[in-house]
């Protein structure tokens, strides 16, 4: 049995929450809260299995969910989309990203990405019969390094999967550095997957520049966003893709054989919670740059070192202090297993991570208390 | 942009819904319940959701369902599987499909399928850059013609898709018949992918067969099944895999690209619902044989001529007597149009559609109100 992806083990989510749970570990690794999601949504998913809405959802999505989607995307990003030919509803962001590759990438083509990145891409590209090219993000500042960029495009380059704000950094793509990608792709048959997961989670007044709010290269881009994230729910796997008509037709070629539909009460509750609801994503960026000051704060008097992130519910730390030595696998496992709060080591995002980088990132998307422990153990590292 | 799938259209499932939906046609088209799954399941899921079970299940899926998996297939199968390496919960039966065949195909396989089949198979081996051999089944019995099927391997066969109830026509294949592809396979670097979703939908007393019960074949083959069918919940979009340990770890490397796993609170509400009640998956043949024998009693004075199925919740009837020179699509358009019942039309199943064939499907697993509204329409034709 020859493997498909015989370079590929068990994602390091997998393994930090195993390993969190094993060793009773604050659970700081893998992204997701610990706290719920909101009341009116929850009692929106019990009315909705209650009242029977528990077979086959459309196609491409609950109509109600999609035309919530497009209001938001006007009403953030200024675009208008079709609800009906340019907005898809998948089972999770993850399978969003999946279906957007496997609908672009022919065998023997190339794509882009850039490292550190979540780990999903690689894998994607090469089951769809592509070769995934690793270009590294400028150090510290996590930006796109665009000599670095230019020398990997190559007359097989047929896509750039972009993530903003990045996991596991949290930096912004600016608004210039989308116009420069544009310009550098204009002449050339490249398409763009913005992983956007993370759209409402940005801090400091800053501004998520969207692929949405940019013309010219919406005009070749699947947009992926999710649910999980944004209303606090990755258990309910469910998030979208917005691509212009033409590219969500074969989009929704690819999802309709892969998974045919998603979960019809969640789809229910979530249009039903939007509708309700748009003020709930406006008030994120408070809500979560409390948590991330919160811990900053308290690991302040640590030894970790640290830039506040702009973006995500991700906090990089550096733990050259401590262990100048090891490498970032290692030190997550020891933080687990000796000073009880789980991490991600970030090298595990980069195919070929610099051997000097001492970087391990804790997900902040937690209860005031939880956080107030793992700083506490943290700090007396 | 060049299409991956450049020969696929919308599925006949969503046409033929949404025509029932534009034209307010009875729909016995797409498979799915027009009653709602046990309230004690409906009843569990809004406690999980109450209690906080919103965030990621782990990978291969919540280990208490995969518990239950495993007591329910040494029940009715006497094989032991093991939860942990063998059972693996995935976003609904196409996606569990579509991943095992992603696993096994690599560019250049060929993959056989039996026509008439249920419309993935083909796109998921296209995509993973294999090439689908479709092998007709026997007409009107619907078994393996084994002829042909020994005609159809080469030394790139890869796979054999089985699918047992089968979809359209609810033929079984018999325990003999799994002997002789177990011999005929034997010496062959052949694996096979048993699609079973209808695994509890069998009538008259007859006995399903399944591949787990089967040492030589289990030992090379990825066995699929289906919560949303058997629990009547189509829209939880919830299925598995079992297989063993070394063909599910390669199956797993690819779902966690996929879509990482399941949706968490339906797992939570599943794996209680089996454990409290186990009897559920024994009652469904009665209570799917009085909708089929209902339906079938009121249609037996309409010119529809049909043999009772043995499985699945779908009955064939052949309109020959109605319109003998149209086509399976054009039948169950005006079915649907002019009669105000939606089938589904047989010939789109098959890639070289025999054409005296003369064949819709009409899903039973309705209510009887329902049942004998469509059966009115339809026996005034
Ligand atoms: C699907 S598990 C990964 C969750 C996540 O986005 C992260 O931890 O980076
Ligand atoms: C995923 S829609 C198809 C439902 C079904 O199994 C059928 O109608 O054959």
């Amino acid at each position: 049995f020859t493997s498909k992806l015989p370079a590929v083990g068990t994602t390091i989510f997998t393994t930090m929450s195993q390993l969190a749970a094993q060793t009773g570990a604050i659970n700081l690794s893998q992204g997701f809260p610990d706290f719920d999601g909101p009341e009116a949504l929850r009692e929106a998913l019990a009315r909705h299995v209650a009242a029977g809405h528990n077979q086959y959802a459309p196609m491409a999505g609950l109509p109600a969910l999609r035309e919530q989607i497009a209001m938001k995307i006007e009403r953030l990003y200024g675009r208008n989309v079709s609800a009906d030919s340019e907005v898809t509803v998948t089972p999770g962001a993850t399978q969003a990203i999946f279906c957007a590759i496997q609908a672009l990438i022919h065998p023997g083509d190339e794509a882009i990405v850039f490292d550190p990145c979540y780990d999903s891409y690689d894998p994607s590209v090469t089951l769809a019969g592509g070769r995934c090219i690793h270009v590294p993000l400028a150090q510290a500042s996590f930006a796109i390094d665009w000599q670095r960029l230019e020398a990997a495009l190559s007359s097989r380059t047929r896509l750039i999967v972009l993530n903003t704000p990045h996991n596991p950094s949290g930096a912004l793509i600016s608004r210039d550095e989308l116009d420069r990608l544009a310009a550098l792709i204009r002449d050339r048959d490249i398409y763009i997957v913005s992983d956007e997961v993370y759209e409402h989670l940005v801090f400091d007044g800053r501004q998520h520049a969207s692929v949405l709010a940019h013309d010219e290269l919406y005009a070749r881009a699947f947009v992926v966003s999710s649910f999980g994230k944004t209303y606090h729910v990755t258990g309910w796997k469910t998030g979208y893709v917005v691509a212009p008509p033409a590219l969500s037709a074969e989009l929704r070629k690819v999802h309709q054989y892969v998974s045919f539909c998603g979960v019809t009460p969640l789809q229910c509750a979530l249009a039903d919670f939007m509708a309700a609801c748009p003020e709930h994503v406006s008030e994120l960026p408070a809500f979560y740059q409390a948590k991330r000051d919160l811990f900053c704060d308290l690991l302040a008097g640590s030894r970790f070192t640290f830039t506040r992130t702009p973006g995500t519910y991700f906090q990089l730390a550096d733990y050259s202090a401590i262990r100048p030595n090891w490498d970032d696998v290692a030190m997550a496992q020891w933080l687990t297993r000796e000073h009880g709060v789980a991490a991600i080591p970030v090298s595990v995002f980069s195919e070929r991570p610099d051997p000097a980088q001492r970087l391990v990132r804790f997900c902040f998307a937690k209860r005031e208390d939880t956080l107030r422990q793992a700083a506490e153990k943290l700090s007396a590292i």
